[in-house]
């Protein structure tokens, strides 16, 4: 296959991608509070309506309470404790009416208590640690892939069949050497190694998170909302743990 | 009933009762954060044991799950955010074997949480902030209990029996205005109110969910560790939810 027929035969998910690097590039400029939380709220709010759909869950008044906190958030010094306050009001539910669904919590745990610790990156450790993130998760992915298509022999997990040891192992090696460089502008390097590294495997099970989740619902795609890339939880699976631990361990680590 | 009937009647109840104030009373006075490490950690300990038999766990690798998060937050420096670290590391175990039972991870989200909370409560604001809180949770108990006895017609709920509204309502009241008086000392009148009312409230909740719970085990009590009082959780419900808003409202609001 000539790299003029990649393109060719991808040209869809090519132009999305290319529209979408020019989002992030264009937030990333602007680097501004409010600008942030509505971008992070949008890709949010799609997120969460994939991950109802994969839990199989239907209850609109979900939304509401979706978008409710995400506004909280905008106000809230700490955003990621948010996630605490609907635990409180979910399991004060339950027990006062014992008859509310259980599984009406799963989207708050899945992906609520990731964007609010994305939102929370932002806004304690600026948009390098953004950027940060961005450079870990991306070359991950590219890395896993790659490696994995010239030296993946064995499979890595039933739950992802197309990685291989090999190419997650690759992967983590090139996304962790080039985060290390990216983080050592920002913090001491033996920090910025550990970092990368804690980033780039949470990445990792991020996405075999993800994988997980359409498995069990059966189906390939998160969504469509992206041409050529599927749902949006698929684009941003990588992010969702990664953003977690890097939070975790700037707090504990700097 | 005279009052001495009461007494003879719950002799070990009360014994029992003047041995955990003047438990509570020192460990508030030595004042360390290792004794409230501790401390919490053996209250923690117990709670968690219990909350297992309650969900109808028997997994003995989860007590040191347990035990090892609590050393963490020794050293750790927001306790509270390690509850993501077991979600993270839960999520991936469960992504890559595919074959992980869901409800383990029951016994972090109740009480794991809660504790990681009252340990960053002491952390961040201080023993003053336990004291006002077991303030508010102690008389919003004892006042739902005499109002209640006094003046009670209407159930509250039907997952507590006992209560009724006109007993909640004035625990709360009685609560509110002990808990300004003593927050008055700490932080500014207006956030004194507020968070003693939502911590009252909270305290109600946490009250119900442990009810909750025993109703759906089919239990009476949920130990029987405190001769007279039941199990530990049966103690502390209370403080569950309430040590967590506590934390948000203080958060939020300073």
């Amino acid at each position: 296959m000539s790299l003029f027929s990649i393109f060719t035969d991808n040209k869809q998910r090519f132009l999305t991608g290319i529209i979408l690097i020019a989002v992030v590039a264009a937030i990333g400029l602007i680097n501004n509070f409010f600008v942030i939380w509505l971008f992070f709220g949008i890709v949010y709010m799609f997120s969460f309506y994939e991950a109802m759909r994969l839990f199989k869950i239907e209850n609109n008044q979900m939304y509401a309470y979706a978008a409710g906190l995400w506004l909280l958030a905008l106000i809230y010094p700490n955003p990621d404790d948010l996630f605490f306050l609907i635990a409180v009001v979910f399991a004060s539910l339950l027990a006062y009416t014992r008859e509310f669904d259980k599984k009406l919590f799963l989207p708050f745990l899945y992906p609520t208590a990731s964007f609010l610790f994305l939102l929370t990156l932002y806004n304690d450790f600026g948009i390098d640690s953004l950027i940060w993130l961005v450079v870990v998760v991306a070359l991950t992915d590219i890395g896993a892939f790659f490696v994995g298509k010239m030296a993946g022999k064995r499979q890595f997990c039933v739950t992802s069949p197309n990685k291989t040891i090999e190419g997650v192992a690759g992967g983590v090696v090139i996304a962790t050497f080039a985060g290390f460089f990216t983080g050592s502008m920002l913090v001491d390097w033996p920090q910025a190694l550990l970092i990368s590294f804690g980033v780039s495997v949470a990445s990792i099970f991020g996405d075999l998170f993800e994988s997980y989740l359409k498995r069990e619902a059966g189906v390939k795609d998160s969504g469509n909302i992206l041409p050529g890339h599927g749902g949006m939880l698929d684009r941003v699976d990588g992010y969702l743990f990664s953003g977690i631990v890097m939070v975790l361990l700037l707090r504990g680590l700097l």
